[in-house]
């Protein structure tokens, strides 16, 4: 089957599970040039996290024991969002580094959480462990044809929205996003990677040639700090991604704020790395090439209501 | 002429200066129906006041003096903006009410600001001293044919973009936006009005049998606060209102914090009062009863990057 059938097929298994998140498009940024982008942190538990959750437990037998995953946070969210709808048990491992907010989220969805110290290997790790004598399935967060077909139907949706971009710029972590965007638009359009100078596991595979272990840090760990692409994704890049660029952390934090004070979207950093890449000069459009931004996440901390 | 051929003429010329906000369908907020909303808090300075302000603009000529406006925020800023892409000089007079982060806005997009004393009703005084003075053209935040025209562009525009409610929620202060809402839809949906207990222009208008002043206090006043209802808005309410209800204060908080928690919309109080009237009863639809909540500002304090 291909990709393309595999995310058309995942459209229709999640349709009324979740948001048509919005598409506009917009000048602004003080870049000179319009910018489509698609609200996807406006979808159920603040990014697209939800639509691979949600297709992967239509289109499994669920054990009686229930979901485990391992997140940064906003997968987990997604996993307990979605057992919580379809009435599954789950088991959320979330690293300590995922941050007051997003733990709290996770507790207010209902799941049976556990915070795992360090960074999102060791609550992989231990989600492995607990699928191992469970018996409970383990829904990945990045690497599996399920979640990445799931994510693909953020891609499909924009094209029926009417996205006219020739580019689109996509934030990476462990890059289950990206390669739902690259199965479905191949090499239609220009597929842009963009991923923190301090977490980019797809840059590192490109350059090694092959998936590597790379070391996390900064503004965006806690969404987009993968040790190591996905297998899947590194496959589709090598096919069909059109750039991978690299921004720093504080053209991360210069996009969030923009976000803010321009256009009134508050977003976590992850989800503003997309369009640091523009604002900083790491991707510019050639003349006359039509850009789109994914805004992916909104699970920024602290919450503003804490 | 009439409203509707006002307004599709207003939506001609601001074309291409103001966002085409998006809108989409969301369950949720434990209504358990869905809800359609127009973002409209994110229209250039975080308000649909930018509609009325260059549909003003580019149908009249602007005197050498500029323009002056009085605005407890958001028609300030908008006014302001519009003032600097069109090339115009602008005077605003703020109340000190509008607080910090409105205030900080306006300054930030260039215009000469003056910050009064107290209420709305003072400004706008000091901003008609002005006006008589120099010969600056005034732009009303609400009561004037240019403003309610610009204004239900938005009215128009989500229609265009599949709106399907039979019933519209529209917070209410001046009555700028509602008017222009029942200028293009008239009685084709059931428009209701929603206002603070503690600024309640229309509401008070409605049951005297013409404007009246009220006293304008609470959470959503910077933004709802007007004194009396513009005239506009009081003739085609009395035509064409559906329904005038009432919320506290702890509704408007509350549904506040539920567009963050649930769908990472951070909105002032103001942006959030229709919904309001949903979450706390005071406007209950009939069993199939299709319902829409336009979100209309959101220039939150305090401004979470201050």
């Amino acid at each position: 089957m291909t990709w393309a059938a595999e995310i058309s097929g995942a459209a229709n298994r999640i349709a009324g599970h979740v948001v048509r998140t919005p598409a506009l498009s917009v000048d602004g940024f003080g870049l000179g040039f319009p910018i489509e982008m698609k609200l996807e942190q406006l979808q159920h538990t603040g990014s697209f996290k939800a639509r691979g959750a949600f297709n992967t437990l239509l289109s499994s037998d669920v054990p009686q024991a229930g979901l485990v995953a391992a997140s940064g946070g906003n997968h987990g969210a997604a996993v307990a969002y979605a057992a919580r709808q379809l009435g599954h048990k789950a088991r959320i491992y979330v690293p300590e580094m995922a941050g007051p907010s997003k733990i709290a989220l996770i507790e207010r969805l209902g799941a049976d959480l556990v915070v795992t110290p360090g960074a999102y290997a060791n609550a992989l790790e231990a989600a492995r462990r607990y699928e191992a004598e469970t018996g409970a399935m383990q829904i990945h967060a990045y690497d599996a044809p399920g979640t990445v077909a799931g994510q693909g139907t953020c891609a499909l949706e924009w094209q029926e929205q009417g996205l006219q971009a020739d580019t689109v710029l996509i934030a990476v972590g462990g890059g289950g996003l990206i390669a739902g965007a690259l199965g479905w638009f191949g090499t239609t359009k220009k597929i842009v990677a963009v991923e923190p100078e301090t977490s980019c596991a797809l840059n590192a595979a490109i350059a090694a040639g092959e998936p590597v272990d790379v070391e996390v840090a900064g503004v965006a760990a806690n969404s987009l700090g993968a040790k190591r692409i996905g297998s899947i994704c590194f496959d589709l890049a090598q096919h069909a991604l059109g750039a991978s660029v690299l921004v720093a952390d504080d053209a991360i934090c210069a996009a969030q704020k923009m976000l803010w004070r321009e256009r009134r979207l508050l977003v976590e950093p992850g989800g503003a790395t997309a369009l640091a890449a523009l604002i900083s000069g790491a991707y510019v459009p050639a003349p006359g090439e039509r850009v789109a931004v994914l805004v992916c996440g909104g699970n920024i901390a602290p919450d503003p209501f804490e």
